[in-house]
């Protein structure tokens, strides 16, 4: 059987629900975060705890549970479903309103689910295509998907994989993943403001900061255009090369060289984590 | 025993529930609509499912039921919970997605609860405070009120009934009313774009445009702190005064004659469909 956790309780996941009264359902208020599982073991944990602990902070919801009790629930999960290869979502809701607006006592929930099929590594280069947005309360990982979700249709007629959103001609990120390029000296450049801090994006930035020049800042979609390499990072895809955007290539529509070096430094610090 | 309406289902509200994978709870995806019932009679319920069927086709989700299938439910549910002043909340979700992000079978939900405490005339005034954003995708009636909602510390400190929003300095809307000022030459304004079309600032157009001048167009703060009266409008409230934005008495900061004028030929309005 597999199983998911609901506060304090351990469901078979068929059985999994909230009230719909519940302010994720009335009022699409909520947290997340989401970390994989390799080989049995949690990847880079910790990260994935601070910012699932800053995320609720920001959004005013308390954690019930401290460090030490919410990994106990997760040991937990992981033993009951014993999934070696998967992903964890912890999820925490606005909780029951009395008044269907007013906060509540969140609910937590835990989910195990196998890893996406499509999560491995892109060697070939995806295609975005830019979108005026700046999501709501950017430096939170919230539940507010709507825009991203919404836009599917326009990703599809577009032939995009993903939009790349931008405010004010400044690029952010997309939906789910951080965004960088590489400019012509190779300095290696990622939004810093208004974007939610990626744990990938993280452990990139101290990868590359060995070895390459790199710059947390604004940066336009004309320097963009200009890029000799474009990459995204994200926990399900580690980096992905962008090798076109808005229907024009990224230098010369290929993969670069420093976006594969970069891949390789993470492939191996993930490995020696294992 | 009270009941809530799930897809074709009649369930007691304690065991009305959605699977955790449902898009609602896990990327805030959903449209609603609530409307009032005062002595057993449905208020302004054409108007309430125009929006209904508008929001779900602007956000891409198909609904199940045709107008007179969902009337037939929203009688059953009526019957069975026998509450002639109640409000009912028609909700209509992203569905159990696979995986857990793109649209599937959206759910449906129809509930039934007692009118709010606070919902009925208030003759002294609110004080509101203004903020700057946008509503995405405004012209539905989405789920979205993270930011409504994440803001009520800061209207508490306020010490505000509520934020209202402005885009580049032009007033749009509160989270959950549309807003309205008189100018000094009694001309009626409110907004035209940018917002969710409420149903009462329907019916308070139709019942003004017979005797004033009435603009629907974009105004600024500046415009609104001039205003000689302002009030806001919702299906919970009808009309209320607003004496006070940004802690700037509006005229004297008592409620206008223009306003109790149209709150008397609201209530007239609603008192004959009754």
């Amino acid at each position: 059987m597999h199983y998911t956790i609901i506060n304090n309780e351990l469901l078979p996941s068929t059985k999994a629900s909230l009230l719909v009264n519940d302010l994720s359902i009335e009022r699409g208020y909520g947290v997340f975060d989401y970390f994989k599982i390799l080989n049995g073991k949690p990847i880079f944990l910790e990260d994935h705890l601070d910012r699932f602990y800053q995320s609720a902070s920001i959004m005013q919801l308390p954690v019930s549970k401290n460090r030490d009790q919410l990994k106990a629930q997760l040991q937990e999960l992981m033993q009951q479903n014993n999934m070696p290869d998967s992903g964890i979502r912890i999820t925490l809701t606005g909780g029951y309103s009395k008044d269907g607006y007013d906060l509540s006592t969140p609910n937590l929930i835990i989910t195990q689910q196998p890893l996406p099929a499509g999560g491995g590594l892109d060697t070939t280069g995806i295609h975005l295509v830019t979108y005026a947005h700046q999501r709501q309360l950017a430096a939170a990982k919230t539940i507010d998907y709507i825009m991203a979700i919404w836009l599917r249709s326009f990703i599809k007629q577009e032939d995009a994989y993903d939009v790349l959103y931008h405010h004010h001609n400044n690029i952010t990120e997309t939906p789910r993943t951080n965004f960088f390029i590489v400019t012509k000296d190779d300095t290696i450049v990622t939004a810093s403001h208004h974007i939610l801090k990626g744990v990938i994006r993280k452990q990139v930035l101290e990868l590359a900061a060995g070895q390459f020049n790199v710059e947390e800042r604004s940066f336009t979609i004309q320097e963009l255009y200009q890029a000799k390499e474009a990459f995204i990072t994200s926990t399900t895809k580690n980096i992905w090369p962008v090798v076109n955007v808005d229907h024009q290539l990224i230098n010369d529509g290929k993969p670069g060289p420093i976006t594969a070096q970069l891949t390789a430094l993470l492939q191996q610090r993930i490995q020696s984590n294992l």
